[in-house]
């Protein structure tokens, strides 16, 4: 090999031109910035810069054996690689010029091209046959900050709450008996009853808070002690009380809410019965008026029309139950009646047969049940009446005339546990990334053969790929559900529809990815993460049902889509429908526009890296799919196909425009919310993760957007690099960003993580 | 509404109009036969053929009011429609042409395009609005002929195992305490090894029935009964008894493997490290040979190299050991030695400790632990010594001179462990299926207002979606396993390394796809899935690990993508390597073919139905990622890029193409098995199982081909639409598909499978 001498200014360059060409890094921008960079450097002579110009050259690279011979100067240095410096590649190279051609000045322009090519010692540690002095994180950033961001003006409250959780009695240990289990997290929420943790979201006057936010991110955080805690604490605080605090009146708020904040009063909430699960306003229990004795006859009719799966069915001592209310036999729709289950020796009461569900693949701390009712009768107060009631006359009552309009506000106040099972899915694959990535940092398998150490699977690629979006998203996530629980919240928006279909599809996409992901943190921990000590199995069961409880995700997705389509204020299958959907792809087709060729590839950095590249993609896709959707239900209708028939034949389809609305709103809310982090360090962090979020599922959906002709194989590909090489670029922050979560460390008790 | 009189010979055919113009079902070669139809038909007048061909123009299609006209002709006819008839749209048109304008003659020709649209009565009996006669499953297939056609030469043994399998031993329960469900466990394999169902791949001398094939349907037919079973039975006669068999010789063979395969002998198979567990050549336990007193020393030196997650740990009273076998002082790479765990007694021996491994995720009836060895010594002759022996005179000796290909070639004979592990996840899968899928006949959500009952789950677009191509897929995957296990066995094949890389590939894919569909049932099953009685979260706990047992799957398919890039017949990372893929890369683009534009934008259904543009698209793929991921390999070494660090860089470029591989090799395996079914109605049923996987597997990976130009967009979305009607077509036959699986009745206890 021929040997060429370099001065030692030029040889400074050498480690940096070698990563670039080794990998072929460059794009247009980033080689002005180091043209740029070169330009300014006073060190160099006209010489060395027209060198170093003609190695910038895209179209005409530096030859293989020029790349290979600065590999062997590295090689044969003999220096170490310390990647716990601050600028490691700009040091090393300092030390590389002065063994060879001299000692030049320290020169600030080396720093800058690492800077601003986002090269990470990763990228080249590997590269240079030398010896590596690794680093396992950067303390460039604080997890503190991070999780102060993260929780928001809930900081303090969590942190108290992280305090409470660390009592003996919130220890995780394995619980395989259905009883103790049971009775384990029946203590627990009692406990957090007590503490005045259960009643956060109930008014001032009731122990209470008024802090339905709050409750949210307290609900999310139970998470990291067990998820059937979580669960039962939502179903008595959330569900049960929820639906007296929001269904009832101030005559059942002073009779109840007390007892229920504090946990003295146990209940369950028991809508969904065997034979209707996802159709509730088809559910067959009756609740039927007597006039004679002003009572209220609740019923269940037949064979599959008792309650199923119903939480704290085993300790609870009353229910909130849905029925079919009749009054002088006329069916008035589901409404919600307060119904005594056990006496205060905790027998049931007559004409209440209730039968445990027995295991379940998670959640067994949780008391599920099945209830029938044999002609109960409960006195005509029990009727939870805010939005329809039984007057003293015996007549019926509700300011919503509309009995569709009026099914739909009852069930719209339970959008707020939707958020919450959005947020614990959340919670749950915060936790097991938290524990993949740990265990990611400590364990090694295979080496090179120089190497003495084998490399941390966290330094694979393909680890890199598995956890990094992964980690992006739950950022992006959380942001999303904290400012949807704020709108919920916001008693000022008075019209929540909107809210309604956002949840909706917010709940499916979210609970779908923390499944997808905890199993992708099972797998990445390999055995280890198949051993219930280490958590990840728990998790995994545990969050499973989170897709098909509060709204099966599939349905969930096709109301979220026909939201859209009614543009979120008209009732679907109505007679206006058909003009709503003419209006609305009318709408739409002005505004869409044809996209350009330059566009769709291409491929710059600055372009693939720009939120508004992102959102314009997002806004297309949801637009596209709309106008799509209502020209083939439109025309369906045309030719005489039924309006449910059509609506079943586009369903896939309806499927598709929930989760891309869901990606648009996700993302838009990320946005802003980073927009306003005043510490622009984390802001440049966050909008990394947004970028890797946002590249990601474009990506996931590329098919898609290449059939659109909206990007072409070039694109699609440099797409596929750049989620690659984010993901690559932050793996130093990779366990500041999941301690960033805040996950209290007495929660963090899988053996791995340690 | 103007009202057209139509002939009765038209009118017999407007239902069919109806059908196709509703939904726009017509591709070109539809549009030929269904006109061929027309002209043969000897009942129409030229003026009536006239008219109907003028229904024919997809150019000028017939306008909206008339197909409008249609859907009321056919409302307001008051007619039944009885999906239970052979040909039930035509019997419907023929009782509508009747009640009109007369009474036509029984019309074969309607039933012709019945058949030849592929037109279900699911494709249709939502679009009429009259009373609708549903068939739950068609019985043109017979279930038994389906699963004779799986189990080929094995019928009658499997037969006979479901028998046995019927004992009550075998009856499942719900178990949670790990020592009941273990003993329980325990005494199913000693029952299975007793009746001589353990020993059947051993010599014929020993018990056994030389007969790997069966053994593997056997391990697949046992995860219908239970997934800890399965397990504990694989690690006993199938790793235990397997390594005696295959790595050790006559004097072995003689002394144990009766005993091992009547479960007289119950031992361990001790590879897997704590700090080694992809890496098994690093593993650290030692077997030192002391010429003294002719023993050898086993030995666990660190914290981290105890053995782990060794089944039968509890229970074995011996242990095939892996460890590096050190001679003179000279490391001969890693050997097996049988070392003696216990006593008669069941105490654990002299320098040996075990650690129970607790509570999994799932398979808590097998008895994993972790073992540590003190300096214990053992008989020289304790070392399986087929493929390398410490002879009479202390000398090793190896008729495998090269150490690497020694060490591979012992891993090699334990593929056959590979191929039972992807069938018991495949099993897995069935069962699964056929659980929801039975669910799925039975449940009812929602329903179109005019009708009383709600609809089956199984008629929903999106459900037929998320079961069917997973049943397509165990169809292929099953006969692909077949072969690759036919392969495996055959003797006259001596060199096995293309089958190795062939089952690490597919064992990954399939174990993968096991677990996504049990999954996806799951939530198909909604909280009924939820429910251990349902059996679907046993399965789902207990599958979840084949992923990282016997080979990681992310490791297994980097291994089976640089087999594809030695071509199967070099050494990786040796010298010749550069030079193999000079040779490759040459090689592929010799092959490589430019795409023709009307090739990747043809979406005629001959074409998109058509094996061979299926297998093209396949080896496409595979030929286009092998050469790209050569010449990127090529060209990092190139550049002075340490080989070790080239394979990082294209580490997920390497997973796309074992993927790829896999995809490819199970359909064509499947094609080539589907041409020898005799009876042509089954095989007709086969070979659209075929297309659906085919077609969905593209859809899977549609991005990429759309990325290299393979396909267009116009044939992309014309794949979606094939995959959704293919899935919709196959829905009357769903339940005999699942019934096929042949799953004995008495193993399929889920409540809601009943």
């Amino acid at each position: 090999m021929e040997r060429i001498n370099y001065t030692a200014n030029i040889i400074q360059y050498i480690p940096f031109f070698f990563v670039i060409w080794s990998d072929d890094l460059l794009s247009v921008s980033e080689v002005t910035v180091v043209r740029r960079i070169i330009e300014s450097d006073p060190t160099l002579s006209e010489e060395e810069k027209k060198l170093l110009y003609s190695w910038l050259n895209k179209e005409q690279p530096p030859k293989t054996k020029v790349i290979k011979s600065w590999a062997e100067l590295i090689s044969l240095s003999g220096i170490k690689l310390i990647e716990s410096d601050t600028y490691p590649l700009s040091s090393f190279s300092r030390k590389l010029a002065a063994i060879n051609n001299g000692n030049s000045p320290i020169n600030e322009n080396l720093a800058e091209i690492e800077i601003n090519l986002g090269i990470q010692p990763n990228h080249y540690h590997h590269l240079f046959e030398v010896e590596v002095v690794t680093e396992k994180t950067s303390d460039y950033y604080i997890a503190n900050e991070i999780s102060n961001l993260l929780r928001g003006e809930h900081a303090q409250q969590l942190e108290e709450l992280g305090e409470l959780l660390s009592h003996p009695l919130f220890n995780w240990e394995v619980n395989r008996d259905l009883d103790d289990f049971r009775i384990n997290v029946l203590n627990q929420v009692q406990f957090l009853g007590k503490k005045g943790i259960g009643a956060i979201a109930y008014p001032k006057a009731y122990g209470g808070r008024d802090n339905m936010e709050l409750y949210a991110s307290i609900f999310e955080q139970l998470m990291f002690v067990d998820g059937s805690l979580t669960i039962k604490f939502g179903v008595q605080f959330g569900l049960f009380g929820g639906s007296v605090q929001k269904l009832g009146t101030k005559k059942h708020h002073d009779r109840y809410l007390k007892d229920i904040g504090n946990a003295r009063l146990l209940g369950c909430f028991a809508m969904t019965e065997t034979g209707h699960g996802s159709n509730v306003r088809g559910i067959k229990t009756t609740a039927t008026y007597n006039p004679e004795n002003d009572t209220i006859t609740i019923h269940t009719p037949g064979k599959n029309d008792n309650k199923e799966y119903i939480g704290n069915a085993l300790h609870g001592t009353m229910a909130t139950v849905f029925a079919q209310l009749i009054v002088n036999g006329k069916n008035r729709g589901v409404h919600a009646i307060l119904v005594p289950l056990r006496d205060n020796k905790n027998n049931t009461l007559p004409g209440i047969t209730i039968v445990d569900s027995g295991y379940k693949l998670g959640l067994n701390g949780v008391d599920n049940g099945k209830i029938w009712f044999n002609q109960v009768e409960v006195p005509r107060e029990n009727l939870l009446n805010k939005y329809g009631d039984i007057q003293a006359d015996g007549s019926y009552h509700s300011d919503i005339k509309n009995p569709n309009k009026r099914f739909f506000t009852m069930l719209g106040t339970l959008v707020g546990g939707r958020i919450c099972v959005a947020k614990g899915a959340l919670g749950g694959a915060k936790m097991a990334l938290a524990i993949a990535v740990k265990y990611a940092l400590n364990r090694r398998q295979f080496n090179d053969n120089i190497k003495i150490q084998e490399d941390l699977i966290m330094d694979y690629p393909s680890h890199q790929l598995r956890l990094t979006p992964a980690i992006a998203k739950c950022y992006v996530y959380h942001a999303t559900l904290e400012e949807v629980m704020r709108q919920y919240s916001d008693d000022t928006i008075s019209d929540k529809r909107k809210i309604e279909s956002q949840v909706a599809a917010l709940k499916s996409t979210i609970t779908w990815f923390s499944n997808e992901t905890i199993q992708e943190c099972r797998e990445a921990c390999g055995g280890k993460g198949y051993l219930l000590e280490n958590r990840i199995p728990d998790l995994k069961n545990d969050v499973d049902i989170f897709t098909t409880f509060e709204g099966d995700n599939t349905v969930l997705l096709q109301l979220a889509a026909k939201g859209i389509l009614s543009d979120f204020n008209s009732e679907l299958n109505s007679g206006g429908f058909t003009a709503v959907l003419k209006l609305i792809s009318a709408q739409i087709k002005d505004k869409m526009v044809a996209i350009n060729p330059a566009y769709s590839n291409k491929v710059d950095k600055d372009h693939l890296y720009n939120p508004k590249f992102h959102q314009h993609a997002f806004k297309f896709r949801t637009r596209r799919l709309t106008y799509s959707l209502a020209m083939r239900i439109k025309d369906y209708i045309k030719k005489g196909v039924p309006s449910y028939q059509a609506f079943l034949k586009v369903q896939t389809h309806l499927l598709a425009l929930g989760k891309a609305y869901s990606c648009e709103l996700a993302y838009s809310t990320f946005v802003n919310s980073t927009d306003s982090i005043e510490d622009l360090k984390y802001q440049e962090l966050f909008r990394k993760l947004g970028i890797l979020f946002a590249l990601h599922e474009i990506r996931e959906d590329a098919s898609w957007f290449l059939e659109q002709g909206y990007i072409g194989g070039t694109k699609s590909k440099a797409i596929r690099q750049r989620v690659e090489r984010l993901s690559t670029e932050l793996r130093p922050h990779i366990e500041v960003l999941v301690d960033g979560f805040g996950i209290p460390d007495h929660c963090m008790t899988a053996t791995i993580a340690s």
